[in-house]
C-alpha cells in the first residue's frame, strides 16, 4: 500500500523538494514566530511555560495501511499527541513531526499523511511547525505536541483525594470494538471500525476539567482501568468504579460484542486509544463529565462494582 | 547487537517497569516544572517563546549497533537535535524522545542508550523530561529539543547580506573522515573513528555569534556547501568560500585522506553530521569563528575559490 501506488517515489522527488510539498500552502497559527524551513521553529508561549509530550507510531504495530488510509494515520498521530496535553488542563499549540518510511514510498501518499495531520491539528487551531524526513525500512511516525495551559495550572495524576468523583469525558471501549471487527473481518459497525483509525478526544474538556478544579486528570490511552491504575499509583488512593455508570459505553458496544460473542464491558474498561479523558473532582464535574465513580482510601488499586476486574487491564508496548 | 546480550529484555521487564529504571535517579534542571511520569511535562520558558525542533535516527541507516555503543547513539541523537537550537542562537534546556525497538532487546542496552543521552544532556545543563517506548523491528530514535532564547531575536537562514563575513565555528570533515574509515574497515585514526560516532558542536557559540550580531546561521548536518546552500537559497545571496581558509580542517584530514586515497577536502566541504555552526557576520566574527569566505551579490549559489565545486555537495535521505 505505501508502495505500489502510482506517482513519484520519496527518493525520485528528493528529501528536500518533497518537505517543500508538505509545507506549501499550509496556514500556521499566529503564536508561530518561525515556522517550517529554518533549523528549528520557534513558537510564541505567552504563559511562560510550555506542556510537551511524545508519541511514536510504527507501521504494523500501531496501525495497518491496508486497514487506514494515510490520512487517517494522520489524524490518529496528533489526535493521541494532542489528548495527552488536554489531560494537563492544557491547550495544544503546535506540533513537530518526524517520519520515516521507504525510500520507494508514494510522495502523494506522504503528502497525504500530512494532510491528515493538519486536518486533526486544524481542529485545536494548531500547527505543524517542523520535521523531519527520513528513510526507514517501514513507516515510522513520531509527534511531539507542544501546549499552553494559558496560566492555569496544570492537573497532574497525583493530585486524586479520597472522596472526589471520578468521572469521563468522550467516549471508552470504541477502539477495542473497532480492532475487534477489523481483526475478526466484519465489516458492519462502520462507526467503530472508523472510530478504530481516529480517535475522537473531546477537545477543549481538559481545559474544562481544570477549570471546574479538577484534582487529578489522564487520557484513556492504555485503557480506563490501567489509565485509572496510574492515577491511583501517583495519587496513593484507591479508586472505586460502577459498571452502571458506564452502561451507556456498554449498550453502544452490544451489538458489535454480540457479533463476536465478547463482553462489551471488557472493551470499556480494558480498551485504550479512545483517547477520553478521566479526571477525580472535589465537587461535582463539570456539563458533559460523567460520574462513573469515587476515589477511596486505602493502598492503589481500582475496583470494578467493589471486586477487582478479573479481565485484561489494558495495553502495554511490549506485549 | 540490540539482542543478543544478556539480561533481562524489554518484553520481560516490561514497558513501564523500563520506563521506571530510565527514570530513576535522573537529576532534571529547575526549568522543569512536570517532568516524566505524567501525561505531559511541563517545562519554565521565561523567554516566553520556546524554539523547538526534532530528529529521528533509524538503525543502520544513522547508526550501527556494530560501530557505536548505545551510549554513543544516545550521545549522537541529543548532540544533532542541541546544533539545531544552537543554529538559533538559542540553548538547549530540555529534550523528549520516543524510542522504538525490538521486543527481545537487552533492557541494560536501553538504559545505557538512556545514560548516553543524559551524559550529553548534561554537557548542556539540560534534562530528558518526558519520552514513549514502543516496539519497533528495529532501533527508531526520535528525539525533540526545547530550546530557550533568553531574549535574543533567533538568528535565521535568511538575514546574510552581500559583504557579510562567513565563518566557522567547530570542525568539519571529521565525521564524513570517520564514516569512510568505518566503512573501509581502517582501525587507525581513533579520533576520527570516534567523532563519526559522537558529534562535538561548539556548545554555547550560537548565542556568541547571535550577540555578536549574525545575520544568518546554520548547523552543519547536510554537508558545509549545502548547509550554506540553504542561507544562499533562504537569502537570496551568493556565497564565496576560499578553500585556503579551510586549511587547518584539510590538514587534520590529510592522513586519513591519504590511506583512503581520497581529497580531504571533499571531506571538509561535502561532510555533514559533524554540526559545526556556520553564520554571516557584517563585522568580524567573534573569538573561535574562523572566517571562511564573504556574502556575495547574485544569484543563490555557493562558489568554491570562485568556481562551482564538481564533488559531491551533501547528504539527501533517500540518495
Amino acid at each position: 500500500m505505501a508502495t505500489d501506488d502510482a506517482g513519484e517515489s520519496l527518493a525520485e522527488v528528493g528529501e528536500f523538494a518533497v518537505i517543500e510539498r508538505l509545507v506549501a500552502g499550509r496556514r500556521q497559527p499566529d503564536a508561530v514566530a518561525v515556522g517550517p524551513g529554518d533549523d528549528a521553529a520557534v513558537l510564541r508561549a505567552a504563559d511562560g511555560r510550555t506542556v510537551v509530550s511524545t508519541d511514536m507510531l510504527v507501521q504494523d504495530r500501531h496501525f495497518r495501511l491496508d486497514w487506514s488510509t494515510p490520512h487517517q494515520v494522520g489524524r490518529k498521530s496528533i489526535a493521541q499527541n494532542a489528548a495527552d496535553v488536554e489531560a494537563m488542563g492544557a491547550r495544544a499549540t503546535a506540533f513537530v513531526v518526524a517520519f520515516g518510511a521507504p525510500a520507494d514510498t508514494s510522495a502523494d501518499l506522504a503528502l497525504e499523511l500530512a494532510d491528515g495531520m493538519w486536518h486533526e491539528a486544524g481542529l485545536l487551531g494548531a500547527g505543524i511547525i517542523g520535521g523531519d524526513l527520513v528513510s526507514a525500512p517501514q513507516w515510522v511516525i513520531s509527534v511531539t505536541v507542544l501546549g499552553d495551559l494559558d496560566g492555569r495550572e496544570p492537573v497532574r495524576r497525583t493530585g486524586a483525594r479520597p472522596g472526589d468523583t471520578v468521572a469521563v469525558c468522550g467516549e471508552l471501549g470504541r477502539s477495542a470494538a473497532g480492532y475487534a471487527l477489523w481483526h475478526n473481518g466484519i465489516e458492519r459497525f462502520d462507526g467503530l471500525l472508523g472510530r478504530h483509525l481516529v480517535p475522537e478526544p473531546p477537545y477543549g474538556q481538559g481545559r474544562v476539567a481544570a477549570d471546574a478544579g479538577a484534582t487529578a486528570m489522564t487520557d484513556v490511552s492504555d485503557g480506563l482501568l490501567a489509565d485509572l491504575g496510574h492515577i491511583a499509583d501517583g495519587s496513593g488512593v484507591g479508586i472505586g468504579l460502577r459498571t452502571d455508570a458506564l452502561s451507556a459505553d456498554r449498550d453502544a458496544l452490544a451489538e458489535a460484542a454480540a457479533a463476536l460473542d465478547v463482553d462489551p464491558m471488557a472493551w470499556v474498561l480494558g480498551g485504550g486509544e479512545d483517547h477520553a479523558l478521566v479526571a477525580t473532582f472535589p465537587q461535582a464535574p463539570p456539563n458533559g463529565w460523567t460520574p462513573i465513580g469515587r476515589v477511596l482510601d486505602g493502598p492503589p488499586r481500582v475496583l470494578v462494582d467493589d471486586a477487582a476486574w478479573q479481565g485484561n487491564p489494558g495495553w502495554q508496548s511490549f506485549d
